[in-house]
């Protein structure tokens, strides 16, 4: 059973809009090596997981992180629709008529034509979609679970590290501060994931010689990963367990299989997080497209008075 | 964000493995109209809602049931598996070589060939899939969220009927109690979810008079839905809300658009729940596919002694 | 622009619903070789016809035969729903509680876990989809249209005699005498349209030799098919154009391209055509689901005195 | 069984090429809520359809707005290839050499690897495609049809809202004339067709006070949609049956539920209606690719003098 | 550039047809683990292989793994070709009327509506199609190719090992010889491929411990493995280079990584290999269809006389 | 079985790297007229190939087809990915921070975002995708083995002629000299390809007249073109078979159907052929992605001395 906070994980920048840049956010979103595919291929796992009861810990750590890739899905598609806001320079307001031309006689949607993925501005209304950076929807023949605890572990080493890969080069794709923020709390995240899953082999006696983290570079070069690396984000993982039930941290524990010094510990969630808040009205999308007389009836509903919700 | 706790939302109950129920509920779980679906169309538009800040009880309502869906998709996706479980009716005891014929020389995994989904024996070890009856991998593009506040509202309402429909005739083609357990919950929980979408159009103006619920069934002829509408399960909505902020108050109260009689009400979340736990072994599928020595390492980790994580 | 009647292409004849024989028919239908794809296919390739404007035959025998591949969909689709109507054995009268066990404690519903594709029963109402055999989705991207007339001619050759290989096949997996009559039906019809590229070929110089009819198989083996045959059908074309417009006759001319002695010819439309009819309500479908009161409404529809249309 | 006439449903406005445009207006064509979905999901409806013979208005009313896409599936895919036509600027004409290059050396398909769709030149031959905007082919797991009346009605409502928002999303990317020409057209048919779904869910009850039309907005802030306005067009629906045997007039009348003062009224088809015509020919794409001796033997052919079809 | 050989890699053993058992295999062929997808994506990495020059053996390695996986496409499509040929017990010779009844007056292809892909009789005429075991077709999107190569090797070993595991329990689904002699030498083979990659990877300082082969298991429980593995055809690669340029050896030795005391060693191809035959006409399928006149042409072109190919 | 020269069949110009040329040929190797479809095609024929033994020579002609297109899947594959290599500019000299600006303050990858497909650079590492140009995956529904002779071999026909057409058009969208030396040389083998199946059927007595080459156009007016084709490359069919068993010749022989009066020939495999190299490390895409530490651990393993492998 899961419980919702109304904060996000972490904090957005603020930054101009850059449809570009959301697009190619996308591939962390929707792609195959994506959030959506981490979230659901843990959430599987745990679910299916099979063995004697002494592998909880194995079944919690999956959980945990499966349970923080929520979090991210949510962080990265407000992201990505922040990004898209406002996009067409059309100002949206009350004053404008929908069909009014813009700078040099653009109509108020032209933008989407030329950017990357025209249903951005089509199909949904310069929100997050559920597809990668080329417009696949995610598909759930992404999701791997075998049931073999050694194949599991090794597949998803591998995903948290591609998914850190690609983050990497999204990371040199913008640089665009709203994009960066989130991107590289991502990598660092990953980061984080490949040391579970790391560790977790380690336990049944592999050596990881030299070659984590993958990929094998220095992120430290950019600023905003540096920033969060001394932070030790890297070495710390969530258990997201609403009763403290969980035995990840009897994994998730000793030197980081990183190499870098580090020692991996378990916390129950992160604390702080900035508030969601809802988006404003975009006229030119018809979203949320009330008239007066509709909105009226919206803002009745918001003045009733409740009571506590008795549980 | 987001916190799990290690309870099911509904109790399962106790019945013989079953492959072709469990194929008939993939449909439920990661079908176009199941619970993968609109889990994931409830979190993006909550994540993309866009309106004046009074809308904020419609966004929370659609936060609640969202978090909900992601229960549901832990609880059918868990029934699949013990409906999976041991199907073959291979022991898989320590003393059953892997190659043991069974009955009548059947080879232990021959089942496989004639069950509805042999990928459930193939590529999973007798776990759910994300996939539908018929095998197709669940999709983006079943995703709806056009921005448009009416428009997702209905095509809400319809979802979750349609939902609700198919779940009525899954319920007719098995009498699995296992099966028929979790299905009946969520034929109810779907009707509690129409209502939530029917009355947020009933504010803004929409009667419905009596065409409500859909599908226009007494469902309360099937025995184990009756006694869940007699408790009045399709009149609460939980609002997952670790934190109490949620306004769906606002929206989910008053008289049921279902025309049953009862007022709706919302709670935070549902009490008791069955604690979840760890499936057993399955030799001829190698899953976890631990032998003894690298059992002992896992066990040898299970006996760690941690400290509570700190925070 | 298209216009309507309420008769179907030809004649349905009685026989007992056969789920699997509907399943197989479905290749017909929605797969790959089947009657959406034709028909999409000439309608695109006469939609975005290139050439002088001598080429004219050439684009009213493609609009021709797309044409008649939407009367074929019908008449497919309308032979899938009679095999599955009242398939499951129940009988479905207002006397039977939508629960009660069949023969045997069967489910209503229990024979859709075990036959060709469950979405029959789950996802529709034992009413045709549009998918192939094996349940895959039509996919636009069967559609050919290259835009050289050679190659497109060239494919549709093809296309026909793949499809009416494929029926070949169908009509040896069942013997159901619906499924026969339909299958034999567009058998002969496919000959016609193979009748119809490779005359249209011939016209550019291409000589067949003894290759036609593919398959080279005397199909009047199949007594359903031979029937028809001797009535000449597979060397008709007709221009279902409304306005008797249509120059394909300037093509659809001379000696059979099969080699089977006929002088091919061009009519409008065939005669006679059974009227379309209305499927009973399937009530362990919930289809259509009104109950009494609801019913009663649409009856009050029906009583209504209306004028002619104006036009 | 179903009629052609080579008559266009509504004239395209001349203007210049524009293949930007041409790929927004593929999600008109292909897209999930495009005209070849509309066109599917009505036809297997009516197909399928089920219930007491008193339902014939409701069966009729989905083929005559199924009949009715059809034509608009030609009249978008054909505006589409006029966008498309002689986008690269390349004249096309004998004396030109396939390989000249053409202003500032550009090669004569250059243009193709920027525009929206590479396919609409390198696949097909500057004509529409089975596909949406973002290229992905139109899919058979689209279409709806559960069977059950209410939810088939309410979905088709939300289903042409979805179009209408879409279209109206369409308009504002572009100014080009052939291109909003038949979008504004579009987009009060598509109001009809709600008036349609949401006068039959009326005639069982629901009262949609002053939700509609979706999207809430005055389109006819959009000149060429307010002139189709004026004419009433949102209000009227044909039957397009060619025996006058259609009861949808038993639906289609009274007020509009569009709540916009008029009285909804039906006709059997539009009057006048542009001639289709057949496209140039384009040399750089090798459509239709004939040299002169097989220009030669198709003028033949079209010279040939026929008889009346005998029908 | 690719040279062929008219020999299988491995004997098939003889067994009756098996439809079942041919759908288990086609997992092995065309799913996501299968040999269409290893050799795709070797082929794939070593095309876009990028490196110091000193990381040949790297890209050697890769380019002999993908070059037998073509083999073993070969080997596998063949063995399901086999399993399908004949299946339906009709005859099948001249003597027999294509439309005469079988046993209990079945039609002569009624099977194909049982097994366990209806398009094994449909679609191909008994014969290996490009889908997995529920009937998915191939697709790109499985190929893996960072081009990061820690990630490039560690996907493979997890790759090599998901294929071993998946063919462990279709060895345990059917026990045709035929079927099984394929699977039993497939399994070997991916071990030594996951040798090759463990390696590849221990050359880079990872200590695999005891977790490897992967599954954990004694597939020498199989006795058709246990054969092959007493053999030592675990520990051998043949690097398939017809010009003996390959470096591959200088990774693939040393002591095996699967820890069972073999030496790896390298060789350029296996010797022996039984002829590639044709396989019989199957009238039913009218495959190939040639009638007696046909035939007689394909004769006359099998008696030409040619002179050896001049290279 | 298979064999593996590490040569390319044909040479590759040098030119500038060109991200939307190597997009355009995509549609050349991944697209549903490219090599790796029509590779797969002809090698699935081949393997489930039926038939008297006289039809030898059809069958090899098939496998000698399919056997040249693997190899093409190289040569394209390696001109995508040296069209890619360095594409964004940035020099990725170990002196270059991996985040170090560009021009105009470009970030090392920021040119990703407008190209033809951002999975070049985010998910490969600038290398060739097994997609089309629009960035769909290949998928096995595109194989066609109907298993009937005529019917395989004229799909056949009009695959390679498709391919041709598509590569002709290819040809017109770029002059980058890389791409323009494939593509030229894929159009004259396509133009061999096509000759082959059309003298197959010949063989069974269709007469082409004057329709092919298809398309029907003077590819000589294209210089690169032009030069192959005097050297006769259009007329000479290779069979690829090690053991020079091939019985190809018995059809491939006389005058080309092509009606270049040419006589058509076969040889056992083309001479020369440039050898394969290794491509460049890429800093920017982690690609190889070695620190100084792993990179002597590569480079001590190519230091080994190796003997000759034993066979």
């Amino acid at each position: 059973m899961y419980l919702h906070i109304q904060k996000l994980i972490n904090e957005i920048a603020t930054d101009e809009p850059d449809p570009g840049a959301a697009n190619a956010l996308q591939e962390g979103l929707g792609g195959q090596f994506g959030e959506m595919r981490t979230m659901m291929q843990y959430l599987f796992q745990s679910m299916n997981f099979r063995g004697d009861p002494s592998s909880q810990p194995y079944k919690d750590l999956l959980q945990a992180v499966g349970t923080e890739e929520i979090s991210h899905v949510e962080l990265i598609g407000t992201t990505i629709a922040r990004l898209l806001d406002g996009a067409p320079g059309y100002t949206g307001k009350p004053s404008d008529p929908v069909d009014k031309p813009g700078a040099k006689g653009a109509t108020p949607l032209s933008i989407a034509k030329d950017t990357g993925n025209i249903h951005h501005f089509l199909v949904g209304a310069q929100g997050a979609l559920p597809v990668d950076a080329v417009g696949n929807p995610w598909s759930g023949s992404y999701v791997y679970n075998s049931g073999n605890l050694v194949l599991d572990l090794l597949y998803n080493l591998m995903l948290e590290s591609t998914g850190r890969l690609q983050k990497c080069r999204i990371y040199e794709m913008t640089d665009n501060k709203a994009a960066r923020s989130t991107i590289a709390y991502l990598i660092v995240r990953d980061q984080a994931h490949e040391n579970a899953f790391a560790k977790a082999l380690e336990s049944l006696g592999v050596n990881w010689g030299k070659v984590l983290p993958i990929p094998k570079t220095n992120a430290e070069a950019f600023p905003e990963v540096k920033k969060l690396l001394d932070q030790g984000l890297q070495s710390v993982q969530y258990t997201f367990d609403a009763e403290h039930a969980s035995q990840a941290a009897k994994l998730y524990r000793g030197a980081s299989p990183s190499g870098d010094g580090t020692e991996l510990s378990t916390a129950q969630m992160p604390q702080g997080g900035p508030p969601i808040t809802i988006a404003p009205e975009r006229r030119e999308e018809f979203a949320p497209g009330l008239d007066a007389e509709l909105l009226s009836l919206i803002q009745a509903t918001a003045e009733i008075e409740i009571e506590k919700e008795s549980s």
